[in-house]
């Protein structure tokens, strides 16, 4: 999916909402437990019951691959389902020497390798460039790279002064060299939304992925203000506030509530530009 | 596998050395195209043929991530054959916000999760004390934290002036914070000898996994001299100079070669100490 394409979504949905895909098999409803791939089936509804909020969706591989075999299974599956207008995610955190990133990049872009046709893969920076670059051999496809997360161990190295700089800021900017705005984002937790208008002003029209906002805590008010651009600018991530917002038969329901409300809260932010 | 358990293997066997399983499907040999899992059938003659030189194996996940959920199968085939006396390594380079790296950690740890039972992964420091220590939560098992590694993208960030220091060098001080060397290593690339004893001098007794010799480029005479202490204190990986050592019928043969070699060159250094 392009720069425009993702943009045009935005203000089509008037929403910049990505929904966090960590799907627990411990916190499925009790009555998907006797389908034959629950968590497909819990992604399925929860698919079904937010795309109308949600512009992007974003499965943390963490909670696939802890699966196992079939883990990778219901991930492929659930990004099958995924509706091609969406802009898809995969949270992987990946990052390592060219030949081995570069297998990486195969896994989530190449259907031929793994059966995965992401848009995007979620990188470490801690590398360097090396082991960047391969994800970006793939036309179209997309790396969002880790810039200023939202944890609190954020303050342990990303942080760190470098000068008249922060570790983060320095990220921010040299990966600008090996990408443009069209191929490359950053991941800016809704936690450190004090930052984000100084990330604006060394990258103006990146876009970054939030996560942070609900069971962590992060203001979409105060990120949105600081963050949106002429052409949207942000994907702002719920998971756990969406996927249990309710345990019983009417999760999927409660989801979709959840998924308005906040579509209809980004949708004042738009209104504002 | 303790920290005196490994260092015993290392003067039981006069070696080091850790073999990478970096599996590529693309370059095995032709004959053995006709098993049923030419991944596994591959590394189980790598592992027949070195186990006598080796302390350690590291399977590369990206390699087998890439195959999709047949690859996890070879991965567990593979873990499930290897010696029980030697030390085994998840490269994996992990590392997100808690509750996800707890997954992380159950995926290669926890045996009733995805079927691995690892002694050890490697992590990228990147997010902090948060995205570690759920790796550190399971008895008798390691983080392997990367800090300065063989690439030349290393230098982009982990060389980074901080105050005094550089970027590498904060990180191994702050995260002895967080575990002790019995269950903490380093990644130190081969390629970086000079700094190893600086990094000595802050990291006396940690254990420093050493990939970076052979295809890559660095000295094992260098980095051994630097880096060797009373309890051994390295494990220097070698991966595609061992696997692909020949790609005829005779790879078998020739990995042991190569790895004997190698094993011969660490029984001289170890003499040394």
């Amino acid at each position: 999916m392009t720069y425009n394409e993702l943009s045009s979504q935005i203000f089509l949905k008037q929403s910049y909402l990505c929904v966090g895909l960590d799907t627990d098999p411990l916190k499925l409803p009790r009555h998907l437990l006797t389908e034959s791939d629950p968590v497909f089936a819990f992604n399925r509804a929860i698919i079904d019951a937010t795309a109308d909020f949600a512009v992007a969706y974003k499965p943390n591989i963490a909670f696939y691959e802890a699966q196992g075999p079939r883990g990778w299974e219901s991930l492929q599956r659930t990004l099958d389902y995924i509706p091609s207008e969406c802009f898809t995610i995969a949270d992987a955190k990946r990052g390592d020497i060219g030949n081995t990133s570069s297998l990486y990049a195969r896994t989530f872009f190449d259907p031929s390798a793994a059966g995965l046709d992401f848009d995007s893969v979620t990188v470490a920076p801690y590398m360097g460039h090396d082991s960047v670059t391969p994800f970006l051999q793939y036309d179209g496809k997309w790396v969002i790279l880790l810039a200023l997360t939202s944890n609190v161990g954020s303050a342990d190295f990303q942080r760190q002064p470098v000068g008249e700089q922060e570790l983060f800021e320095i990220v921010i900017e040299k990966a600008q060299t090996w990408a443009s705005h069209e191929q490359l984002m950053f991941v800016v937790g809704a936690t450190q939304a004090d930052v984000v208008s100084r990330i604006r002003e060394i990258a103006p029209d990146h876009f970054l992925l939030v996560p942070g906002v609900g069971a962590q805590g992060g203001s979409l008010a105060e990120v949105s203000r600081r963050g949106l651009t002429k052409a949207g600018g942000l994907l702002v991530n719920a998971s756990r506030s969406i996927l249990y917002a309710s345990s019983a038969d009417d999760f999927a329901d409660r989801a979709r509530a959840e998924a308005q409300a906040l579509q209809v809260e980004m949708a004042q932010y738009l209104a504002e530009l």
